[in-house]
């Protein structure tokens, strides 16, 4: 979606951006504050959500964000996803770092705004600001659970597959070469690939696939009181994972996607008369 | 939407969103009443549904008013969202209060309809009426959980953030200058926004996100054996933080859209040629 | 969409009808009987499902019943929608009573199936065939729950008022006067409307809101083992109820989205120029 | 869709089937090994999910699988498919054999990959490699629970049943003489059949339904620690039972949507002038 991006110029396309990873970390930091610190209160406990509902909010969350953003920046709302669109199909690299932050930026503030409104649960829930409540802004190995031996590497591995999986899906489903959704509704279908990411691929490192989502939010809550948001439960430095991880999968992903499906597609299918053109053309 | 408000007089406008908000609420009070009342007489207790049905039907809520109100009168159902299109897509000023009255009206007679069918159960699983059940009807701090200590100021913030969430979300989703979805698919996609933000951001004050939702269920609550509608769990008179909330909240969200998207569209592209006409064109 | 089904003679109608029922009763009897039978079985209980996804099956079948028939029948599917669809939008009188009772005999066989499929789950969580898993074939006053003191009559008003929300959106998602949803998708949004109502309007019959959606099934567990079949946990004569009910709140649904809505509509909007055919014209 | 499928030659169509199969894989053994083995490590158990989600991950990888594939090869994505298309659509025989080589061999290389992103969650939660996790990979009587007495030919009945419904559905859902969804969402539609399917035919042997998706991850578990891979719970051999039951039911399934539909609906149309063609025409 990249080549509508250039008619209002960086800044709105940075702007977009900004809001559209804004909205995505609203709901998905939110979720995690609701079910773990939140729910964590009520009698019994698990009041008020799951970890299905945390898989169904991320999802929503990508697909709302997409739906504020596409039009002026092709919303990628991930540093993972603008590096896989340089790569593979034309996107400025003069704009990748610019993106990067605008993602970034836009997580951060995010993250804040659920750090204010979660204040009461986050400090009656844990008031230590450990690991225990981390997970609300940024992923830990095993999502912070001692009883599953998973460590950087493994969390590596993790995120290098799941971002695969995540770009290879977003190159498909945005493929005009390709069958994609109709009816300007492929943000849709993008957010329900996160819902799933989040039920089949979020036990070994919480899902980050997406460095701006991660380290945004860590940020966050390093300077309102959670001292040890660069280190795992272990005390390891932990951070760069979800930043690599997801880089390098989504890299790989999109390549597969190539391999696997890209280079069978007819490269310039002339349109059939009378063709309708999408709204998304 | 709201130019198509005017065919058929505003009589049919505010019947629309009589009905439309009546739908609302025949199945946002109905979840709660199922799983709040209903569920906590069965053995074991919760099965009849859990936090994340409450948060799907709200949405499904949403949707399925819209639908029946879209064509006469836009499918406002909230008076937060009729107050911002009045200030920020000309929605007429002398409209306001009428739709206000009629979304109101819904929610009062709709909430009726589920005290009515649900008196056994809010009988047998809270006999006194108290905040134990008032959740069905009208919002409460924390949702009435002592344990979480959120009171009229935290609850306030957390409905400015809330609504405005919602407020950004509609403008972008039903903004033709962006990419909206098309096939009439707009009331399932902002059904979805509901859904999300009742995951991620019910905690602290159960989301009304609505002033004719709250307002109007809690009056029909207070007549029908509620005594204590009007506060909360300690005591405090409540009613008024999920209707200014949302008002306030409403306006910031629906601003910062045009702050960080809007303006940076393009405010008068002409149609591309041969272009289909979306059916809510 | 009644106008289509003439076509391929009445042969083809009532065929449709028996196989979009079916279809729908696969489901719905399908996930109660893997619920509450084979879910009693599990270590801990409750391991194959809870009311989310008794829901959720329930309205995907109504989706799925529809995309069968759609073209051929107008997938009614339910004699609540055919009697009002009869009043309302001048489907043939003369039709009615075929249609009830294809429906009526594809819901059976579909029981019939569900019933040998969990035969074992069936004998082993309720050996006796009693009201604990009559639930699976047909609805009970509170689904049997004995702590929940709802009986014939609080089930005839929970009836009424979950058909006549069930017809009030039918007619409005299928009115091509107000915005229905395009490019075919009504059926999913029918099946979402079963989706809300099962988790907002299930508590005190079990939301047949359709007549041979529970009149079939009953049949099929009476004449394989549920002696108690016509009756409910009190032993009063109870099966009348979800036939009865529905018929009447199917009508009155209907007829209020004539008043509050379609009254208003443009009786006879010309079409714009180059407005596209949706599928469905 | 076959029709599509021969542009690019046989190579891109397996190809397309591999990487389809492979993302459904990814998805659907993967939902697995979270819920079953990850979920078992958390404090309480079930922290990462539940049958629910399960239901939902299997179905999204089928619509996301056929996002994948459909271009190319029409995305079958499972022998029982390919079969019953080459019975009734005219599909080719000469490619029914390499179709069913891919899928195995897509949903083999993924289910190593879970195999191997799950190594530490399968090692702690089940050391021995039992029957425990083989879920994980491929379906057992009962899902292995030894409470419900299902044995080979009770699944296998299940099979039949279950891929019958799978199969008379895509029929119908592809049926362009039928009304198909429209804006290339049929895939999100299957895929709801696969979520529905889950949760009302999920009980008795864990609806495999696909051939490949069950015999290519049983084999990946066998050759990595899983040496009961063959036999179920009491020690028969069972693997025959997920290849056989699917291809007999979905032709079963594909027959009846002939008998019941296909034949009533008119066999050569003519288009309506000015139809827009859908885009997946």
């Amino acid at each position: 979606m990249a080549k509508r991006s250039t008619r209002s110029g960086l800044l709105g396309e940075l702007s977009a951006e900004f809001a559209g990873t804004m909205i995505l970390i609203l709901f998905g930091c939110g979720v995690v504050a609701q079910v773990v610190a939140g729910g964590a209160l009520t009698d019994p406990p698990g009041g008020l959500g799951d970890h299905d509902s945390i898989a169904w909010a991320w999802g929503l969350g990508v697909t709302l964000g997409v739906y504020v953003a596409a039009r002026l920046s092709g919303a990628h709302l991930n540093p993972a996803v603008t590096l896989a669109l340089a790569t593979f199909r034309g996107f400025p690299w003069s704009k990748v770092a610019p993106y990067f932050l605008a993602q970034t930026a836009g997580a951060f503030v995010a993250a804040l705004l659920v750090r204010w409104n979660y204040t009461e649960a986050l400090a009656k829930a844990d008031p230590g600001h450990t690991t225990k409540t981390q997970t609300v802004f940024s992923t830990l190995p095993a999502n912070g659970n001692p009883a599953l031996p998973v460590h950087e590497w493994g969390a590596f591995r993790d995120q290098v597959i799941g971002t695969a999986i995540l770009l290879l899906l977003i190159m498909a489903i945005t493929d005009m070469l390709n069958t994609p959704p109709g009816a300007n509704l492929a943000p849709f279908i993008i957010g329900l690939v996160v819902v799933a990411i989040g039920m089949a691929w979020g036990t070994n490192a919480g899902y980050a696939i997406n460095p701006a989502r991660d380290f945004g939010p860590r940020l966050a809550s390093f300077i309102t009181g959670y001292n040890g948001a660069w280190r795992d439960q272990y005390g390891n430095l932990y951070f760069w994972v979800p930043i690599v991880g997801p880089l390098v999968g989504g890299l790989l992903g999109a390549g597969l996607y190539k391999a696997f499906v890209g280079r069978f597609l007819p490269s310039a299918e002339p349109e059939p008369p009378g063709r309708v053109p999408a709204p998304e053309d």
